[in-house]
């Protein structure tokens, strides 16, 4: 198993020194017929094995990035093959930067099983609005005036005895930190503790944004396995050992894409190891409200002593997409402060509007009615998924919340040929392999049943299904 | 000259080496009595010269991080000291973050004239309330739905005409993305092209914000002096031929903190020289609509034609501040595609329902009625702050628009104390030394006339005046 991790290591290291290479001649530091360093001097500038950058250097020379010359070592290529986007780009990008799931929802369908979002009509439109007058008539000089950069006091305030009351431990308001949605959270987070090259945990497969934040940021990836018995403790605590990760990315609760909720007893495991070796837990929980039966398990961050889980909720969702209001817990003083400065550095603050109008529909009492109706509609749109669905020999786990299905395609069915085709008839999903942090291929896709009303997914699922005949 | 320059490009090298060997005491890579690498290994795996690690070693000893044990070696030291706010941190932050200005803005005063904002009093927000109403009759489901990425249409096809006619220089819609504030857009540059060690131009003094950006970013820094006459180029063209650096940063008109306005013949040739090096030069223009008597002139970005300018306008200052919104204009596809990226990983998108809002309001006739009264308000203020001053032997040349006057104090006066004095009477100023990417005491103080009224400017400056004698 070990000689398996330290492959997996050398993987990682490979990458970085492929990378590195190629960025120098991409910024054209290293120019056309330029040696490369020798194996020996670049190996031992980098700290890494000369078969390392060997590795390295036959990849580049197979993807004809260099070429060798008799004996005397490797030189750049004449002609690279420069991304045709990129000709007229000044300099290159700090880093090669992509947002996956961003790219698929750019196609306009018919069917939209991609984005895992609440149709606009089950949101609260006309009470929002409602209360932004009455958020105008509290505050007239609201648009006049920045927020702090942690968040309206008063929005924090509330926030703190609401989670208090749900979760049964008490918070104090500058425990919380307003962020523009959760996108934004992990993005602070990532910015604030992770540097390039620093190990990153993540759920695999895990949520396809995040990933690419913490690859953006240029951090080595390794991964945790995810099924229906949760996490496997062992791994973990062999990954965090080896790795020495900076951080663990989890969304233990109607996991995205799988919809599996961690149990309580790994739960407080987990915070266990955290606390053993160093590593932050950045628990998104995106869909705690969105159970079908009973609430899940209270968040990892209850369990949290020493201040080692980064809480990350967002509302946005299933309120106000339009508003961007998510929220993080954090109960290390100094933790926050490093948040606070990246949040200054990132915004200066989120629009104080968006918190005011946020907190009055937060603190009314429509907000429970509101959820008590959602849940409803979207067991509803998940259970007709299902119906349309029990014909085939497609395979799930019905989840218990949250807004995906996750399934498993028969054999032979390719995610890949499926995607295309599906595109074409006016249907969207996200094929599997988006959410896996290592890119490889899988039989998996992720439907979301919660976009499109109740008769959309009837007509869209069984589409689907047609041409996969 | 050169050797001048040399020496500045040796102090960066060894400040890195510095907090590289810094960075790995205080993560606990390092341990207590763990010998440090030798001279020449750390040389050669971090590639710079044995002079500039043997000098960051000595400082680290100096500075009683390491010590020498008789000539084996340098060694951790025992006793760290730890910065005291970080004793519960699990991890230390990735960079060490600062944002010198919202440190000094968290002292509440009776005269504030440190924050280079306009007095809320001045702004139109009863207009602003008018329009959100239409907003949401328009619009009734804008709270539940997200922007895209690049911005709302609707709002970057106005500005796209606006700008065009403004300048006389034609552009289309998607040479625009909107941001949360003009923070947030130096922010998302920094990431989309600067990556740590890269080399970032700033101006001398410069904006503090950006200077925090681009430094906890993990940037060199090399400096470009300004003053009453413009740059120097054959200074830029000295640092941008040196340090091949990624981009610089200015804010060519009505420069903050100073007031400078770049000259027009100075502006194109910029462009010729950032287009030679293949700097990108990103334009801060946050002060445009700011002047007295008459328009600055045409931006820099309207001399550009290989798409090397990144031009960043921020409204919010003068409309609406609590409603975040700026936009970048960028007319290179790749370079707008990188930033796109971007901004899709930080937050995905700004509101919605803030750019409709300013959308709204911007263009209706009462934006040019705000801005005529609110010029004649802001050169009222400044006039009365100069009277003020005018009996002191305190120098500084007037500005013909922005939001401060950039003072120096007579010889004898130390910036230092006079701040520490101020805040404990009431008032707040920004000490020079927080617009100076390197840091440098100075006797230039930053007076914003901005954000307070006439009778406050009066009796502020006299008390300030006063605890000088």
């Amino acid at each position: 198993m070990n000689v398996e991790k330290t492959k997996d290591k050398q993987d990682y290291l490979f990458k970085q020194v492929y990378e590195y290479v190629l960025n120098h001649i991409e910024r054209k530091e290293w120019k056309k017929d330029d040696k490369l360093p020798s194996v020996r001097s670049l190996a031992d500038q980098l700290n890494v094995h000369r078969l390392t950058v060997l590795r390295a250097y036959q990849l580049l020379k197979q993807h004809n990035k260099v070429y060798v010359k008799d004996k005397s070592g490797y030189f750049v290529s004449s002609e690279q093959s420069v991304d045709p986007d990129n000709t007229d780009l000044p300099i290159i990008s700090a880093y090669s930067q992509k947002n996956h799931l961003s790219d698929i929802h750019q196609h306009q369908v018919e069917y939209n099983f991609s984005q895992a979002l609440i149709d606009p009509n089950l949101l609260p439109n006309q009470f929002l609005s409602d209360y932004v007058k009455k958020v105008f008539d509290l505050h007239p000089k609201v648009l006049a005036t920045y927020s702090t950069v942690q968040g309206d006091a008063e929005l924090r305030e509330l926030l703190s005895l609401y989670f208090g009351k749900q979760y049964k431990t008490p918070l104090h308001k500058d425990d919380l930190l307003i962020t523009s949605g959760s996108q934004q959270a992990i993005h602070l987070i990532s910015e604030a503790f992770v540097k390039p090259r620093d190990t990153v945990l993540l759920e695999r497969p895990s949520y396809s944004a995040a990933i690419d934040v913490f690859k953006a940021r240029g951090a080595n990836i390794a991964t945790i396995d995810i099924d229906q018995n949760g996490y496997d403790l062992d791994q973990v605590e062999r990954e965090m050992k080896l790795f020495k990760p900076r951080l663990f990315y989890l969304n233990p609760t109607f996991h995205n894409p799988t919809g599996i909720t961690i149990p309580p007893e790994q739960r407080k495991q987990l915070v266990d190891l955290a606390e053993k070796y160093k590593c932050l837990l950045v628990e998104d929980d995106a869909y705690y409200d969105t159970y079908f039966d009973q609430p899940p398990p209270l968040p990892i961050y209850t369990y949290d002593t020493a201040g080692i889980v980064i809480y990350v909720r967002s509302f946005c969702k299933y309120i106000s997409p339009g508003l961007r209001v998510a929220s993080i817990i954090c109960q290390s003083q100094a933790t926050m402060k490093s948040l606070l400065s990246s949040k200054s550095l990132t915004d200066n603050g989120s629009p104080l509007l968006n918190q005011k109008i946020f907190l009055h529909y937060f603190s009314s009492l429509r907000l429970q009615q509101h959820l008590e109706k959602l849940r409803i509609a979207l067991q509803i749109r998940k259970e007709i998924m299902e119906e349309e669905l029990a014909a085939t020999n497609w395979k799930w786990q019905s989840p218990e919340g949250g807004l995906n299905l996750w399934i498993e395609l028969p054999n032979g069915v390719s995610t890949q040929e499926l995607y295309t085709k599906a595109i074409e008839n006016g249907i969207s999903f996200v094929p599997g392999m988006v959410f896996d942090p290592l890119e490889e291929s899988t039989s998996f896709v992720r439907l979301s049943y919660s976009y499109v009303n109740e008769k959309q997914i009837r007509e869209g699922i069984r589409r689907l299904v047609d041409i996969t005949k």
